[in-house]
This record gives C-alpha cells, sequence and structure tokens, in this order.
C-alpha cells in the first residue's frame, strides 16, 4: 500500500490534527465574514481565541496560543489597524501595556465563541453524546501530557 | 470566570487541536534535528508527510495536506534546495511533474513515521489502550464530517 493511502486510512495524530484545526478555521472564519467580520484571517485566533473582555497581556497570549511573543506582536499591530483591539496602559504595572478588545473586537469574540459551540454541538450529535463527551476527555489528557513532558511550549512556531 | 480561564478549564476542538498539532510538531521536529535532519522546519510537514516513496503530484499533496499549491509549490523548492526532493518527468503525463523523495528524504520519512508511532503509542499506555483506540476512531470520524460538510478543502490556509 502506497504510504499516502495507509495515512488517508490510518491517519496519524498529526495528520486528524491538522486537518480538524484548519478545518475548523475554515469554517468558523467563513461564519465570521458573513457575520460582519470579513478582514479576519484564521492566524488572527491566536490573540482573539484567547483574549479576556478585561484585557490581556501578550505575554499571556504567547504562552496560551503556543506562539511567539514576536508574532503575538505582528498580530496585535494588524488588529489594532483593523479595530479589533487597543493597547491600553496596564493598571497593575504602569510600564506595561493590556491588549484590550474594541466594542468590535467583543463582538467578534461571542460570535466566534457562539460559533465553535454550535460546530461541537453538531459533531456530538452526529457520533454521540457520550462518545464526543469521552473523545474531549481523552484530547484534554494528551494535551496536558505533550505539555508536562515539554512537548508544547511558548517557543512554539506554527508552520508558515 | 474570565473567558481566557474558562478556556484553559475548557478547552474547545480548536484549542485542542492547535496545542496537539504545534505540540506534536515541536516534538518531531526536535527528535528529527537530533536524528540528522536539523534543516527541516514544521511547515516542511506538509509536503514530507504525505509523500510516497514513488512520488507524489502536487496537486495531491496539495489536497492531502489542506495546503494551497501555491504554497506546497514553494515547500517543494524549498526542499529540492535541502537535498530532500527531486522533481522528475511523470512516467504517466509527460507534461506533468513528480515530486521524488531523494534518499535522505525517504530517510527523513522513515525517522519521522517511526517518531510518531512511538509517540502515539506513549499517550496510549498513559491514556489507555482502549480509551486510546477510542479517541482515535471518533476523532476520524469528526475529520470525515468536516470533510463532507465542505469544513475542509484545499483552499485552506494554515496560520502564518
Amino acid at each position: 500500500m502506497r504510504r499516502s493511502q495507509r495515512k488517508q486510512e490510518e491517519p496519524d495524530l498529526g495528520i486528524l490534527s491538522s486537518r480538524t484545526l484548519f478545518g475548523l478555521q475554515r469554517e468558523l472564519f467563513k461564519r465570521l465574514s458573513e457575520q460582519g467580520h470579513s478582514q479576519l484571517r484564521p492566524r488572527h485566533g491566536a490573540v482573539m481565541a484567547y483574549l479576556d473582555e478585561e484585557g490581556s497581556r501578550a505575554t499571556d497570549l504567547a504562552a496560551q496560543s503556543g506562539q511567539h511573543k514576536q508574532v503575538i506582536g505582528t498580530l496585535v499591530d494588524e488588529l489594532v489597524e483593523l479595530g479589533y483591539v487597543e493597547r491600553q496602559p496596564d493598571p497593575a504595572d504602569r510600564r506595561a501595556k493590556l491588549i484590550v478588545p474594541t466594542e468590535k473586537g467583543r463582538d467578534q469574540m461571542a460570535k466566534s465563541d457562539a460559533v465553535l459551540v454550535e460546530m461541537e454541538a453538531a459533531h456530538a450529535r452526529a457520533v454521540g453524546e457520550q462518545a464526543y463527551a469521552d473523545f474531549k476527555r481523552v484530547f484534554k489528557l494528551i494535551v496536558e501530557r505533550q505539555t508536562t513532558t515539554g512537548q508544547t511550549d511558548s517557543s512554539t512556531a506554527p508552520p508558515k
């Protein structure tokens, strides 16, 4: 059997994760585009997915998304330009900056969270609620394992 | 509860997939680097993960990896430069080219496949063999659902 055919029939964890991630991003950003957010691109998810209504520090966004702090800085520049976030002084540390969502940013965050809940609910209906809950539980364990064994950290760069 | 904290405690499918993918890439390319493949980067996985020993067409690699054909072309240029693949005429279609792994490429493919098998075996031991098999089964169903409902196709671009 050809290697590509074997990988099609018995996909490894990397193939399954990348298909899921890119497929989910494509669907999410298509729906967001229909809901008034046509200028956002999947890469902006590294900031928008983790942003707090109260504002977040760039270092926390880097750790949460697994992207370099430098990548986060570039994405924040783009999001400021597009009107989704603002840089404000951090009340807890006057030398630091907080990245705070604008009203447009908060709208995107709420819509994005709602689309993801809806997409996951559709998966759960299709594969069975219990099977989906078990899947999420094991998936979380695997992510935690990777993190503890040093397989994920903030220096992880995405594919370019 | 802060949004970021909620996402930490109850990560959605996008967060779980991206952490798994980037963590796995980081670990895989670290190990490959220790085994003589230090110049490869995670982005090259879009080609090397799907390449056949017999050679593959760029269009097939694009479909399998979910990357634009243009992205695949750039990656192949880099991999030719690094000595992992060669462009050869396709015996089945004289106007077409096949991307064929060199000996160095075949070495990387074998080592990469072996590392992934090992990483997955470690996950299975940690979460339980049956739980891991169930996890993979449901994961495959979800990927197939996304593909059928148009949530994944070859025009999906990765985060930059």
